[in-house]
This record gives structure tokens, C-alpha cells and sequence, in this order.
């Protein structure tokens, strides 16, 4: 007998049909013998529907107590729903709101921190045989006020409470059936990721791959929480995060683990240049201060001496085209103290990365990489690299060309004969 | 500067014009200089649309406490978009749960007691000169599980919150301008009242007419809170339900005080007779408690000696046509015991009632009643008084002619030229 957390996303709960599934596969799980905890997200567009209310009551920001709790009126509903449905099959449910599973937060309303976890109804509840469910995305602040987690809210609540029940494993069901290799909307040939470890997919989540939300996965390493990412749509298996697997065990046990995790993309990146920045001791902490002080979040930098004989460097970052304007402003503004050349902006810009457990022990894969990306005619503007991922920054047009190239190179694709860095089942 | 309570049903509520609406009415009255404490009800469809989607889910009864946390989703909703409107206008304001607004209730799902009221927080909000929103019907058990208080339960929690505060007034807003002599849809000359006593609108309330539920008048009577009925579509002034004020003082008082506050009427009511039940004490008590013992109110009850020469009588009561079954069956399971002759049932039975101070101390009151509805060819078949009600049962398809027959009998019409019973702007 184990104890599961199961979450189970809007797609997954979207209508009264959806919940009926979902409430048989909880059923059967706890038939099977198991403790089950579930955590679970509003209907479909529920959420989208509230914030058109919102807009449609107050044109300008409206206040962020009174967002929160509007928002989390969707959960309320999908839960309820949700325990009556796994009522009607017999089981005993009982629906929990984030404050009555012990979710406190700090009072940041729309974007709040978890601050502690105490589910001592929940654990009561599978105490006595029922099944618990727990509202997603949700808190309650140290003055009473009901907060929510913002993006990715859901998934964390999950990992969250897994953590703190000490769960054997926290599924997350979404509406794909694990990671793949590669986008498969871009690489049709993309596998699914049998296992992959938690800082491999903390460097798939951070650049580009979509599946899981950042914060929710660093959660899951913090705490040590197994992950199992699945469909909610079939019983077959999905991508298992595995925690405190040793980065070395790929190159020792190279049949076992692939080498090669996957490839993650981003488009609708912006860059930033400072040009001809006199080369001073600190000038790069000072661009990065003043980017970060506006509230934008640097991807990757770069810096660089622009010519042999002159004393100036070149100051690159990537961030989302979002943040573009206010950035360049905040760059601009340090321009005539620091006295660089000019801020250069280039939008448009797409990233990929590769990444994987042995790419550091493995001085080929940067090579294979590059040579992948020079016969799609991709030209690489920026490289960046950690002990378990390689990304290049390059031009948006070329991203998708670039991805299926990498893709095949590293011998990811599903129908290729040769495995080359190992793996079964991918 | 006054602290008012001001209470908005799901009507006045029912969209995001409506919503702005009762807005700018909030603000208006707060901008006056007045502390303003707010109840509403969930936005017009939504208590239903949540019942449909829950009878979707599980075509059985769903447990209790999850429909109770599906339902409090409605007013979580239109109070957090009440006091954005709120705050778009420029005023301060926060909206609060039951929970938050300290109704703490007992366990009993779906119909809830109150209590207590502990609204702290509401206090605080008033103090820091921001409007105040709670959530109408629901609260918080012993147990911290959200419960709703039934039928009726946002007018009594605006009753009860009134009641906490001191608020020198809780107003009613609803879609009609106050409580009519009798029902509109009957009488098109019914007029509004002014003023009217508490009782007498218990006596309404208990009898038929739809304006306040019976439970929130119950509860003003006993906190002594003034209660003002008004319409959210205009700024005229509805009626005013007084609290403490002598009955008699409609007779010191005649100019000022109507005796005849107005007439009730309730429809789809059924009749049980137990006929020829040996007469021996307490059969009366006896027959009341089987039927009380399925669940099922009754409404009014007579014991009558059925012929001078035998030792039976006949007992008679009446009861939503919706418990008929129930209670004939109840009352069918005493028979052999009790050794009565039959149990007879009639449903589409009617009853109107005339309500007003003076009644007592007026004996040409109930003449005057009964040739009104002989006029009307009206049969009376049951009759039960009170010091300030008179009701008599008869068919339903007579009821809306004895209505507006009695309703001019006492030169109720708004019309009439003169009004023998005193009272101004009636």
C-alpha cells in the first residue's frame, strides 16, 4: 500500500464527463489499496471566465485580495464536484481548500510563497479510508486572507503536499502522457521520456519545455519528492522524475539512463546588446542591477571584449520579447554614467537547448551539437552551457529546423534503429 | 453618521451592470458619511447553474458538505466583484467569507444555524473607513467546514451581522420597492406599506407573502434590528419593519398607524382529517408527533367534535401539498392503534390571511373578513386567529377573487379615496 498524490490539471477536469473519469481512476486507485490525495485545478475555463468578469467590473488593475478571491472560486467548484463524483462511486471524498489543508503563505496576493504546509485534515481524512482533495493554486496569508500561488500554483500545491504527507510519489496527470525528447508538435518523431532526473528537467522546464512548471519542479528537489508525469487520458506509464540519482549514474550505467534527456525550445525572445562598454571592474553587475530593478528577468548573458586593441566590452542578454522595452530604457539610462557606445535590441530571437546527464563528461556532444545545427544553416548568436545543458541562441525563423536536426543527430528519433546514448523505451 | 447594513439579493446582483449598480449605491451612501457593511447573495443564475452541474455529477443525493462547499463558490464570486466595482469607484473595500466575517454555525449542512457572530474583522474594516462585503448564506461549523444556512440565509445573515454590529439599520434591497397590502400579481390596487410592525410581518412572512423569509424577520424580532425592505432600482424609501413598538399603539394611534397591515395568501397546500377519532386526551398530540416525526411542518390544525352524540372527533391539519404523501402515510399507521375511521386527504388547497395590530381589540374586524369572502362565494373550510392575524383555508381556485375581495373590503386599494383604517401613503 503506498500513499499517492494525485493532481489532476483544468484540461483533465474540464467538464462533468472529465470529472467522471477522473473521479474512476481515483476510485480505482484507492480500491486498489492505496491512500490517495488529490489535488486538483479549476474547470477547463473556469478561470479565464472570472478574469473576463474581473476586467469587464474594473477596467484598471483591480485590487489583488479581491482577485484571489474571486480566482479561487474555481477550484471551489471543481473539487466539490470531484468529491461527489468519487461519493457517487462509492468512495468516501472530502474536499479541502487550500486554508483547511494547511497551505500558509506569505501575503503576496496573485504570486504568494508557500511558507508552511500542515495537512493535518488530510492526513485525518485518509486516516479514516476517504479520499482527500485539495484545492490547487491556493493559500491562506498570515492575516487570514485567502492568496493564490499564481502560474504553475497548481502543480506546486501538489509537490507541496506530497512533501509534507512524505508521499511514495506525486503524479502529476495532464493532458500529454510524460516529457518528451522534443517538442512533438515540432519533431513528430519525438519519444517519450521513460526517467529523467530532476535538474535535467529543471533545465528542460527553465528553457522552454512546457510540461511542468519550474517552481513546482525545484520544489520536488528541494523536498525529494518522486514525480511521475502521466496522461489522464490512459493507464500507460509516463515520465518518471527521479530525485537524488547521482548525475554520474548515465555514464555508469549508459543501457539504463539516456545521456541525452531531451531538446527544449523557447521563441519570442528579445536580446539586449550594450555596446563598447569601457572595461571596468563591476560594469556587468551594474547593467544587470539595472535591468533587474525594473522587475525583467535576464535569460542568459554574455559578455565579451569586441576588439583586441581597444579597452570596451560587449554586454549581451536574452529575455522574454516582453520585457524588451523596458529593459533597453533601463540600459539607456545608464549609458551617458557608464559611458558605452549605444543599447543595440534585436527581437524575434529563439533558443535550444540540449540537455542531459552526461554532457559534461562528454566533450563529442558539443561538437555533434554544433555540426547538427550548421547543416540545418542555423547561425548561432549566443552559447550558453551547465554541467547538464548546452543552449544556443539563434534566430526564430531557424528554431524549429534547428530542433528536428539536433533531434536526429543525437539519434532521439522514435523510429530510428540505432539507440545511440542508450535508453530503452524512448 | 449612521452604520447601515445593506443587503443585495442575487437579482440586484445578476450581472456586471448590476453589479456596478449596487456600486455606485454603496459608494453614494459611504460618500454620505456613512459606515457601510454589505451582505450579498450570488450573482442571479448561479446558485442554480451550480445545482445543475452537481445533479450532473451524481444523479443521487451528494453529500451534504460538499454541496455546501460547491454552493458558498456563488457569493465568493459576486462579493469579490462587488468590491472591485467598489474599489474602481474609487472607495476602499474588502470582501469576506462567512468564515472571515466570524458566522460560525453549527454542523448541520445545507441548513445551518447560526451561533455565533464574531465579525472582527468587519470592524476593523469600518474603522479603517473601507466598505465592508460578506458572503450571504454560509458560514463556518465547529468542525471549520464551510456550511450554508438554507433557505432564506442571506437576509438572515445581513440580519444577524445588523444584529452584531448595532447597525442602526439593515436594508433589505430586492427587485420590488417594499411589502405590499397584498401580493401585486393579485391585487394590481395593493399598495406599498411604510411602516409595520415586526410581528405582523412575522405574520405575513408565516403565511404566505414572499418578501422576507421568515427566519431573517424571526431573528430581527429577537436582536431588536429595524429592518427598511427597498428597492435597489430606485432611491425611494420601501417599508420600514419596527421593532419594540407596542401592538396597541395602532389603536392610540390611528392617524399614524394602519390597523390592517395587509393580506397574505399561500397556494399548493394540502389537507389531512382524521375522522372519527375516539375521543380520548392527547390523540391530538399523538397524531401531530407521527406526522412531525417524518419531517414534515404543519401549518395549521383543528379539532372539532364531529356529531353531539358520539364520543369521536375529527382532526384536520394542513401542510405543503409536497408532504401530503408522507404525512397521510404517517398518519394511515396510526389508524389501527388509535382506532379511527379513515384518513382523508385534499390537496390544492389555499389560504389568505389577514394581518394587522388591531385585530384583537376590533370585533368588526373578522365580520367584516368573512362577508368579504362570502361576497366572493368563497367557502370557508378551516379558520385559525392569532392577536393579529386571521386565516382561513379554502379551494385554491378561489383564492386570488377572496384576496382581492377582502383586500377592498378594508379599503386597502390604492385608490380608494377613503381609508377607513387610518395611515398615510399607503
Amino acid at each position: 500500500m503506498a500513499l499517492l498524490v494525485q493532481k489532476f490539471g483544468g484540461s483533465s477536469v474540464a467538464d462533468v464527463a472529465a470529472i467522471r473519469r477522473v473521479a474512476q481512476r481515483i476510485v480505482e486507485t484507492h480500491r486498489a489499496g492505496h491512500d490517495v490525495a488529490v489535488v486538483v485545478s479549476a474547470m477547463g475555463d473556469t478561470t479565464d471566465e472570472l478574469l473576463e468578469l474581473a476586467i469587464a467590473i474594473s477596467p484598471g488593475p483591480p485590487p489583488e485580495r479581491e482577485m484571489d478571491m474571486l480566482l479561487t472560486a474555481g477550484e471551489r467548484i471543481s473539487m466539490a464536484l470531484l468529491a461527489m463524483a468519487i461519493a457517487d462511486q462509492g468512495v468516501r471524498a472530502r474536499s479541502f481548500t487550500g486554508e483547511q489543508a494547511g497551505m500558509r503563505t506569505d501575503s503576496s496576493h496573485g504570486r504568494a510563497r508557500l511558507l508552511s504546509v500542515t495537512p493535518d485534515r488530510v492526513q485525518a481524512t485518509l486516516r479514516e479510508g476517504a479520499v482527500a482533495i485539495v484545492a490547487g493554486f491556493q493559500g491562506v496569508s498570515e492575516d487570514d486572507d485567502v492568496t493564490t500561488l499564481g502560474r504553475g500554483g497548481s502543480d506546486t500545491t501538489a509537490v507541496a503536499l506530497a512533501a509534507a504527507l512524505d508521499a511514495d510519489v506525486c503524479e502529476i496527470y495532464t493532458d500529454v502522457d510524460g516529457l518528451y525528447t522534443a517538442d512533438p508538435r515540432i519533431v513528430p518523431s519525438a519519444s517519450r521520456v521513460t526517467r529523467i532526473t530532476v535538474e535535467e528537467t529543471l533545465e528542460m522546464a527553465a528553457h522552454g519545455a512546457k510540461i511542468l512548471h519550474l517552481r513546482a519542479v525545484e520544489y520536488a528537489r528541494r523536498f525529494k519528492v518522486p514525480l511521475h508525469v502521466r496522461s489522464s487520458f490512459s493507464d500507460q506509464e509516463g515520465t518518471w522524475i527521479l530525485v537524488g540519482r547521482p548525475l554520474t549514474a548515465a555514464v555508469e550505467d549508459p543501457m539504463e539512463d539516456p545521456l541525452i534527456s531531451g531538446i527544449a525550445h523557447e521563441k519570442s525572445l528579445g536580446k539586449v546588446t550594450a555596446v563598447g562598454i569601457p572595461d571596468r571592474p563591476g560594469a556587468a553587475a551594474k547593467v544587470v542591477g539595472a535591468v533587474a530593478s525594473v522587475g525583467v528577468s535576464i535569460d542568459m548573458i554574455v559578455q565579451n571584449v569586441s576588439t583586441s586593441h581597444s579597452a570596451t566590452s560587449d554586454i549581451s542578454f536574452t529575455l522574454p520579447e516582453s520585457d524588451g522595452a523596458r529593459a533597453v530604457a533601463a540600459v539607456r539610462d545608464l549609458q551617458h554614467e557608464m559611458g558605452f557606445a549605444d543599447v543595440l535590441y534585436t527581437s524575434h530571437i529563439g533558443k535550444i537547448s540540449l540537455v542531459g546527464a552526461g554532457l559534461r563528461s562528454n566533450p563529442d556532444v558539443a561538437h555533434r551539437f554544433f555540426g547538427a545545427l550548421a547543416q540545418a544553416g542555423v547561425n548561432i548568436e549566443m552559447i550558453s552551457t551547465s554541467e547538464i545543458r548546452i543552449s544556443v541562441i539563434t534566430d526564430q525563423e531557424h528554431l524549429a529546423d534547428a530542433v528536428r536536426s539536433v533531434h536526429t543527430a543525437f539519434n532521439l528519433d522514435a523510429d530510428a534503429e540505432a539507440v545511440v546514448y542508450g535508453g530503452t523505451g524512448r
